[in-house]
């Protein structure tokens, strides 16, 4: 079994989660420029889900590039991310038009953090599947990224209840460092992973 | 004529009617926890949806990788599963929205019924072209869980007048039945197919 | 230039049109039977246009499976078939929610047509790119049902104004025209198309 | 890392982009020729926005299909020209359901002008990525359209305050340029872009 029509098919999911969002960017009934102005926490938030699912179907795209053969695991496992993916809409919409008030904006974060544990579930299927020696587990090395990302999800929860503000940082945080290049951090942790976990 | 172009067609449809799905669980106005309490229904019948989405793409995904070639019956058969799927985005939100009363709930399984008719048409549809000794034919063997489905479908119709959570419960026991890894059922099946079918 | 990525595109513009029809049907905020009563009229009309749309995506698949290569002119002829084929969703819902109604039925006929015209042209434009002997100018032959389909469309518009049921029957016509299985109607086209045209 | 899947997730969301659209032409209740009347604005919007993403759609496909090697910069540089389209069913239906008022003709222009310029990037980045001697660089020369599109678009944007129907004629004026067939204009660009970068 290929990875191509898994591939097809959450590129296919991935595409209409990130396009239904703007659906929530209501036109306004007036003509004005200012009619424009309460739509900014609907547009904000947009384009912070737009940044993270462009993020998350980047890393799958490489993820699935290293993939040699799909089993029933990694297929479940592929669905249980999109599921969490696909409630990004709702938690966007919900996120804006309440103008980041304190709960939506800990739900947002609820559901990128199960999204987050649902993509290491995910990485750690397909690793498992295709062997300790495979260039996917050479490449995840030590994953930073992967396992900050979590934790910066877990304390922007709470966050939200003394000021949305810290939360909706640490998401751009998060957004930020995937974004970025880093191939100084990248080198680094490829030396440390080298020295962790010696190549075979 | 091969079957790429029909699984391509085929996910984009099943990874549009998985996602519109989310449309149905809107933003409620007010921002806080009481504000998601009203939509459990909704929630609980999209997640059971989504699951039962992602069982039909898993087993069309294997079912169209062992097809060698498309006719003209296994493209309308196929459509057939489409249109059926097509409508459980709509009896997913009447029956979310009513809180599983007993004639939405009814219907849900009704449309699960005639996809689970259309999936057997179209396996049926793709042994006969294929021929009784393909690799479809033989890994389909006696079919048990695609037999036994349509029957709990059924069953869950008249229940829902009952109780509605009876029904529920077959729903979720279909579901469970096609999610959990069944290596010693298929093995089961594999013996005594292989005892009642001789191989070629 | 090849085939796939039009393919590709046209199988997802032609998937989301035949999905985002169903949204028309909009669960009633009644839990009874009567409640499914009013939908008929949108029922009837979305299963209408999803054969409808079948029949045009089977055609382009088969179409498309003798193209070799693919110009500037296709491409834009595929745009303009896309085009038409994208407001049947809207007069689907319009004629639907009006219950048959002339005009919206005469509308409804009108886009048909007018997606009929179309999809001749983009056969038109591909047997004019690749050349009067190819595989597809054969194939077509003298195009009874590509000719005799915008002709009942044609009459259909005028009939809605007399009855609309003389113009859902036409439509419906039309449909069976494609769906049903013709070898003895093609084998008669072939043979009177090879007495016309003798073969090079 | 090849440009399949770049394409496939890009044809996904301008599938659904130039689809949802025409959600916003939603069904009038009245059942009568005079019900379409005010759906005039609405419907010319989505044939404009409709013909300027063909046109991306097909403009992406051409440069795609010269691009041989797919980066991250590439990868983000292509989710940013997607951010911007995504936007235009926004701009599409504000400006048509405000009868082509100033401000949301304006604001139409600023995302057409966005677009234009992220696609401008998208093949810079490209190129930068393929070498100077690639296919891509030779294939867009002087690249006089894409040059001169933005520059249209930021001119119909304070026109919108004048008379937005000069901006609206400025918008159909770029996409006839880049509709019709200009291979004169093509040889033209070709060789005077011979002269000034003589090939290597």
């Amino acid at each position: 079994m290929n990875p191509t029509r898994l591939e097809a098919f959450s590129d296919g999911v991935l595409a209409i989660i990130i396009t239904i969002m703007v659906l929530e960017l209501r036109p306004p009934h007036a003509a004005e420029w200012s009619a424009l102005r309460p739509l900014w926490p609907v547009f904000l938030s947009y384009v912070l889900s737009f940044v993270n699912l462009g993020i998350y179907w980047n890393n799958h795209h490489h993820m699935l590039h290293v993939t040699r053969h799909i089993d029933g695991a990694i297929l479940w496992a592929n669905l249980h991310l999109l599921f969490w993916l696909s409630l990004v809409p709702f938690t966007t919409a919900w996120m804006g038009e309440n103008h980041f008030a304190a709960v939506p904006t800990a739900v947002y974060g609820a559901v990128l953090l199960l999204a987050a544990v649902a993509y290491f579930v995910l990485q750690r299927t397909i690793i498992r599947s295709q062997g300790p020696h495979s260039v996917l587990a050479a490449a995840v090395g030590r994953d930073r990224k992967g396992k900050v990302s979590p934790v910066l999800y877990a304390a922007a929860i709470p966050s939200a209840f003394v000021d949305p503000r810290i939360s909706g940082a640490l998401y751009a945080i998060v957004a930020l460092m995937w974004l970025l290049p880093d191939q100084r951090i990248e080198r680094v942790v490829a030396a440390r992973g080298a020295a962790d976990h010696p190549a075979p």
